[in-house]
């Protein structure tokens, strides 16, 4: 047993989230507080200044992202962690990220409090740049401390008005000394995040246990037929935007034939000659596909490149289907995923397994160091908006269901 | 009777057409002549010498058209008009415009050499900028000629580098003092013109007498759905681009449900957020619509009005649907139709009526002057390209055609 449930508050969570929604708050309700701008700094400030307040110590690395930690009894044993982003989109909201910052936060507080003592240390992550809204990729400093790209490619990385990523860094004053691979020793990660879909909400159910993120395939498509005017006969047309139109209907149909986990969505569509009186000689657009099990994953990939082969067939017309980006299949770790079943079962909450279809700084932590996600309702499964909103009850929810599962995991017996 | 056949030489008339192609020929072996470049001057240079070698007047109006005049018996009698455009797109052909302007010099220089009289005076005009591609819209010469447009808002016009229209105008060299509206007492307007359409060589049909333009519908169109990460499940989506890509179907489905003269385009479609792993909320197109019959085409706006709602309700969707421009049926004159069937006749040469789905100065003439027009093909039914090719035969079919129904209305009796 770990010694029962840590006296976490969801009050205090809820108050801290609404103090740090302050700093980069809009009009609507939502926040803007763009990675390396001053307001991620500050919002960096006051987390620093919280963990502070309980006698954390707070290191940081070279690409900025923030460790805070609590040692434990036994110095031998690896860190558990958990953590999220506190950076935001420029029209986002006041949890995407933060919530899983700050239900860390409010874990450390109540160990702090009750005097509780771990075996392990306990650790909290502010990745730098998950959002990738402002200097992309997204998941930086995840994807750096895991080896996934060079610090130096990613120091040199510019926003749209030319500012330099390292610069930026460097201006805001949060470059540390660390080295970002020293985070690859954790011994356990855990991410609370928001669902950033409908389907926890629509179910009723507070709480995602998330086992694995689904393996992603990103597609470039490229239909070529003939220009004409559009006064010209129908028949003879070679028309690439109406089959475009059934190509990308295609891509709904693949994705709803490959059962629960599949995904499919055309997000761009480019014209060419992209004028209203002619018909359209060529239309690119992208395919983002998804699923848990990557055999199906690929067999949607296939089926999808049957069907614009044959539509383009059908009607005179030329496709080419090229492969952008592949993103393997993540498994999370079965014994996290477990204790987090075990925790939301421990406090009598409903709850569902479920894949994440979207990146986070978990998916790239996991290559590395064993992990697991909690996801939680949020309203009409609305994210990287304003109007995105949880409820105080759904952020306790997965507050406890966090709290519990560090507990036990930092003092879980080692072989056990 | 006209008195007999022109001799017009089909030879002479390839010749000019390959001499005029220099003026701005491309290593592919199109055109880039575009209006108000320096390029345009010579080719109107180029025209007014070999007008003038032939004894013809050259007036210009204060929009830049080019009016070349050959005096008839009658000086009481309204003149009988020819005409095109020597502009061409950026990557255009050699014939777009260009064989409608140098067929009517070949008429003029037949009459010339063989001494012809007619009663009517013969007019050939050269309209400024019919292309609309350095300044827009189109066929603003005749346009302004015929009232559509005002001079004032032409000549203010801009091109993408800035340039202003009236500017160019007078930098070129090319305005004149005459009045554009002058033009509206032309007596009949007969336009040749490459038929920038597959039919007449997919028939072997090297006439085509049109009868009329369609009549148009631009409608602007808005879908709204609800912008949701790609990795979230399929089923609560609200995907705005599936939703667009089943109405770009429908406009398909309700052209060719209006049957033969029934047109439908979707030239443009602009996705928001427009990102690669988002379900696109807005998917914003254009659609134009055409037919000959003007309450056919407001059918075919009602259907796909309907159709699209129906879309967007089933997938729980807001669409709208709003009116960008509409363009009236425009029938050309009966008699200038007919005079035209009689030349194809006459010359045993197979034609078939047929209408113009695209814009050309003869649509707008037609608003104020008796006109007709003749196609002939074009290789694959390519225009505005480099590749646009027609043969001397087709070139020459559609030459005789036109000289011998402008000297039959030249020489027509007085209300006969």
């Amino acid at each position: 047993m770990s010694g029962g449930n840590l006296p976490v508050s969801g009050a205090r969570l809820w108050d801290s989230l609404m103090a740090m929604a302050r700093i980069g708050g809009t009009p609507k309700g939502g926040c803007n507080r763009q990675t390396l701008t001053d307001l991620d700094g500050e919002g960096r400030a006051l987390l620093r200044r919280w963990a502070e307040e309980i006698g954390c110590g707070v290191t940081v690395d070279r690409v900025g992202n923030m460790i805070i930690r609590r040692e434990g009894r036994d110095p031998a044993r690896a860190a558990v962690a958990m953590g999220s982003h506190l950076d935001t989109q420029p029209t986002g909201g006041k949890f995407d990220g933060v919530l899983g910052v700050l239900a860390g936060l409010e874990v450390l507080r109540a160990l702090h409090e009750s005097g509780t003592e771990t075996e392990a240390p306990i650790v909290l992550v502010n990745w730098t740049n998950e959002e990738g809204a402002r200097f992309s990729p997204p998941m930086m400093g995840s994807g750096v401390a895991m080896g996934l790209f060079s610090e130096a490619e990613v120091m040199a990385k510019t926003d749209p008005a030319g500012a330099v990523f390292g610069e930026e860094l460097r201006r805001i004053g949060w470059q540390g000394e660390a080295d970002p691979a020293a985070l690859q020793s954790l011994g356990a990660y855990f991410e609370l995040h928001i669902e950033q879909g409908p389907l926890l909400e629509a179910e009723g159910i507070p709480v995602g246990v998330v086992d694995r993120a689904l393996a992603q395939l990103w597609l470039d498509v490229t239909v070529e037929g003939e220009d004409a005017h559009a006064g010209s006969a129908m028949g003879p047309r070679r028309d690439a935007m109406v089959a475009a139109a059934l190509m990308v209907q295609a891509v709904e149909e693949v994705a709803l034939a490959a059962g629960g986990d599949g995904r499919g969505t055309v997000g761009r569509l480019l014209v060419t000659p992209d004028s209203r009186n002619v018909v359209p000689s060529r239309v690119w657009f992208s395919v983002d596909l998804r699923h848990g099990d990557p055999r199906q994953l690929a067999a949607m990939g296939a089926a999808f490149r049957q069907r614009a082969g044959a539509i383009a067939a059908r009607r005179n017309l030329a496709v080419s289907v090229t492969d952008f980006w592949e993103f393997p299949l993540t498994p999370f770790d079965p014994s996290l995923v477990e204790a987090l079943r075990v925790a939301a079962q421990g406090r009598g909450l409903p709850f569902r397994t479920m894949p994440t279809g979207i990146g986070h700084d978990a998916v790239y932590v996991a290559r590395r160091v064993p992990t697991a996600m909690i996801f939680v309702p949020c309203e009409g499964g609305i994210s990287h908006n304003e109007a995105e909103a949880i409820t105080p009850a759904w952020a306790e929810a997965g507050l406890v269901v966090l709290a519990d599962a560090v507990l036990a995991t930092a003092n879980r017996v080692p072989g056990g």
